[in-house]
Formats: C-alpha cells, sequence, structure tokens
C-alpha cells in the first residue's frame, strides 16, 4: 500500500483526489521528478531535489516546502510502505486557478509507488527503438508533457519496440524518458542538448570516467552508423542495451562488453548506496 | 453552485477528486472543449460535439458517452446551476494508468461554469496583443496544453497587453486561446493552418458572408501593416477588436466599425438563439 503527500495531508494513495480545477489537469501545467531508493535511502537525493528546484523556477512555480521538510515526509513515506524498496514521484502543478488560466497557488503531490523493473531478458538482449522527427519543448524541465509519446504508442508497439528515440535536423536528442549514449572505441558520446539532463546519465558519466573519454556534445543521426553499442539509462532502467535503432542494427545486435561492464559499475554502486 | 459529471456520477464540482494516476494529471494527456448556453440552451452544439468528437479521435480516446447521452447530461447540469446561462466544460483525459504512460479508460469530466465576460471597456477600447514566435503542437487539437501562455503570463501584464498572437516563420495563427481575424477593405482574412478551428470562428465567417469577401487561408506577419481593423473570436470574447499588435497600431487605434458590426451581428443571432 502506498501513500501520498498532498497540500498538507498525508493519505492513502487511492483517497487523494485532485480537484477539478487545478492547472496540471485543465491546462497541462505541472512538473514532476521520479527517483527511488536503494537500500531503503533515496538515491542521489541531493542531485533530484536540485533539478526539481530549477524545474519549478523554470515553471514559475513557488515550491511550498524546504529541501528538509520535504526530506522528511518522503522519508515518512517510504516508511509508510510495506517495500523494501519504492520509487517516489513529485508531481508540481499550477494548482486551483479561479479563471482556469492564472497561477495563485502551486499544488505539491508527493507519492511512493512500485518500482518496474526492466526484465532481465531485456538486459540480455538489448531494446529495439523507433526513431521521430521531434523534439520536446523545453526538454530540460521535467514538465508533465508526454502526450507525443502516449501517441506513438501504437507506432512503437507496431514496429515491435519498446520506446523511440527523438531527433531534429540530424542531431538526436534523447529517447521518450531516458537519455541515449553510443560508445565507439573507449569514448562514451551523449547529446548534451534539448535533453533532460537525467540523474542516472550523471551518474554514469561520473562511473565511466576513469575507463572512458567521455564526450557531452550534439550528436548527429549519422553518428549511429559507425557506433559500435548504444545504451540507454533512467531511473527504472539503469543501463539498458539498445540493438536496434529504426533499420539499423547497432555493433553485433546483442548487447556489447562496454555497455555491461558500465552496467556492473552502476549496480554495484547502488548495492552499496 | 455549479455541478459535474465525472465517469459515471454527478456531484457538485467541489467534490469532485480526480485520481493522482490520471494521464491528464501526470502526462498532459487530456483534450477539452469549451462553450455556453443563451437563453438557456448550448450554442452550437452540433458543432461542439463534432469537434469535441474529432480531438477524442486524434487522441486515440474513446469517448464513454454518445452524443444523447452527452447532451442529457449538459442539459441536466445546466438544470442544476442557478444561473440563467452557463458555461460548459467537456475533459476528457487518457485516464487511470497502471504504469503512468498506457491508456486503459479515459476519463470523461463535465461541468458547468460561471461565464466570465468580457468587460464592456474592453470592447469600446479594443485590447493590446504582444506577439511570440511559437506555433501549438497538434494545434488543431483542443489538448489541454497550455503551458507556452501560462509561461508567458508575466510578459503579457508586463507589456499592458490581454493577451498573445503567436506566429511562426513570418505566417499568423491565433492567439493563446482564440482566434484571429483582419479586416482589410470589404474583405475579412483569417488564418486556415496551425489553429484550433474556432466554432465563434466559423460562426462570424457565416455571418460575414453577405457583406464580406472571406478569404481563409495562410496570413503573414506583413499583411498586419496594412490591416484596417483586427480582432479575434471565442466563445468568451465573441468578437473583440485589437488595437494594437506589439509596437504596431492597427487602424486609429481603436475599434473600427466593421469589427463593430460583425459583432452586433454576433449579438442578434445570440439573442434569438
Amino acid at each position: 500500500m502506498h501513500h501520498g503527500y498532498y497540500n498538507g495531508t498525508i493519505q492513502p494513495v487511492d483517497q487523494i483526489g485532485v480537484g477539478v480545477f487545478d492547472l496540471g489537469l485543465l491546462r497541462g501545467y505541472g512538473l514532476f521528478d521520479y527517483f527511488r531508493t536503494y537500500n531503503g535511502r533515496p538515491f542521489q537525493w541531493d542531485w533530484y531535489w536540485t533539478r526539481f528546484q530549477n524545474s519549478a523556477m523554470r515553471m514559475h512555480l513557488r515550491l511550498p516546502l524546504t529541501k528538509d521538510q520535504t526530506y522528511k515526509i518522503v522519508m515518512d513515506l517510504i516508511g509508510r510502505s510495506d517495500f523494501d524498496d519504492a520509487a517516489i514521484r513529485f508531481v508540481l502543478t499550477g494548482g486551483y486557478s479561479p479563471d482556469s488560466i492564472s497561477i495563485v497557488k502551486p499544488s505539491l503531490l508527493i507519492m511512493t509507488e512500485d518500482i518496474h523493473p526492466v526484465t532481465p531478458v531485456q538486459y540480455e538482449q538489448g531494446i529495439r527503438v523507433i526513431l521521430d522527427d521531434y523534439v520536446r519543448e523545453m526538454a530540460e524541465v521535467k514538465s508533465t508533457d508526454y502526450k507525443h509519446v502516449i501517441l506513438l504508442a501504437e507506432a512503437i508497439r507496431g514496429a515491435r519496440a519498446q520506446d523511440v528515440l527523438y531527433h531534429k535536423n540530424g542531431e538526436i536528442s534523447e529517447l521518450s524518458r531516458s537519455n541515449f549514449f553510443i560508445i565507439k572505441g573507449q569514448r562514451l558520446i551523449t547529446p548534451n542538448r534539448h535533453i533532460l539532463h537525467g540523474i542516472t546519465r550523471r551518474t554514469v558519466m561520473q562511473l565511466a570516467q576513469d575507463d572512458f573519454e567521455v564526450e557531452e556534445r550534439p550528436v548527429l543521426l549519422s553518428e549511429l552508423y559507425d557506433a559500435d553499442e548504444a545504451f540507454t539509462t533512467s531511473t527504472t532502467k539503469r543501463v539498458l542495451p539498445i540493438v536496434e535503432i529504426g533499420d539499423l542494427t547497432i555493433g553485433e545486435g546483442k548487447p556489447g562488453p562496454k555497455s555491461k561492464y558500465l552496467l556492473e559499475r552502476f549496480d554495484e554502486l547502488v548495492d552499496s548506496w
């Protein structure tokens, strides 16, 4: 059973009701963040909080709680969950609006959720993604705007793919809800713009520093053709190999040794978190 | 007091609670429509229903009610409101999602609201709008995506303007929540693409047929320079003159006779609705 904090009150999540005049609902005006615990402790809490704060600032939403207050609530909610580890979702919206357009007082929801891990077979075989000519508006803000990928759901299923890789004007940005990396020799390359700056991405870049030359820069679609390996990173995906992108097979068409190596480094880090 | 229908139940609007796993809230995946009654009867009901149905189809959301069922609920809600006339809002979202991304069963909200009419002084003086280089994604679908205008709220207030006119690549589309027209001589000109096809827009075009040459086509920013008049149309604005666009004064800087004429025709129509 999961609980949630909503504007000052903690309740079981299925009892929380968001008012119909909330700008998150009426105008898509909201942002969120999502992280998880390892060994019961929120992973990279400082980084997540900073990102959440930045998103709120960019969307002109005042945070109703301080970092310490929020951390206490997060730990309270984790304590109430029946699981060893849980995911935590923050949702900050424009809140109740008297005229359905002006912001008066943002609404904050914090809740725990089940972790939906990626299946082991996906790590063993790698995933397939389709390509789509698109870039998210304000990609660097973790807004709730995911219309585009939901509209693409049928195309993804139809291609027996698991996700989509966005590109625009020949430049790659990110997957629908995770970051993108390629490996060429000892170079680890990841786009630096039109992306949400993932915390797992940042963690992996840090872990890779000793063994790779890490390049954070614009990445062209054409660079996929001679990539040895590709993978995606996110809270739930960790380091997940990508073996097909559109019609293109990456490397040998199966997860490569360097992606596996980075996944192992990541798993070592979280095991001792 | 207003009531709302939410997934099968009618309640006072302040008692309706939307679940925290609704894709409208978590993923901005929702669409809406908004219309009003005149003399207690929904204005242009057939047109609004058709548009709502089209928006739902474009967003792959199955409507849970037929047109007749919906009309009965609308009339029931209007009957419960204490007002001679009311606004009606439909909100259709992706609904509850087990994994916060897949659509299972859309949620439908129908509620009455107060009508917020434009003040008489705005019709007498006309309004000022700022310009912004932007085009809505899927503009022809009445999605809930209004992040952009909410982010612009400070810029609009700072310019002592009332709204924003969007343009992209030199071409005008629409205001943030209403359509745009210019008048040159006896020509009434309005953009035909990258817009939400407004019902008031359509009504005005129909009313204007006898007296104007109506042109529905791409409209360039540069055409503003020799426009005699400009106005915007929406359910709440009816035919509202625009007298300043960015740094440009339109015509004499006050509402022109042809905009007033069209407003009068519109008011005659709704008086006898």
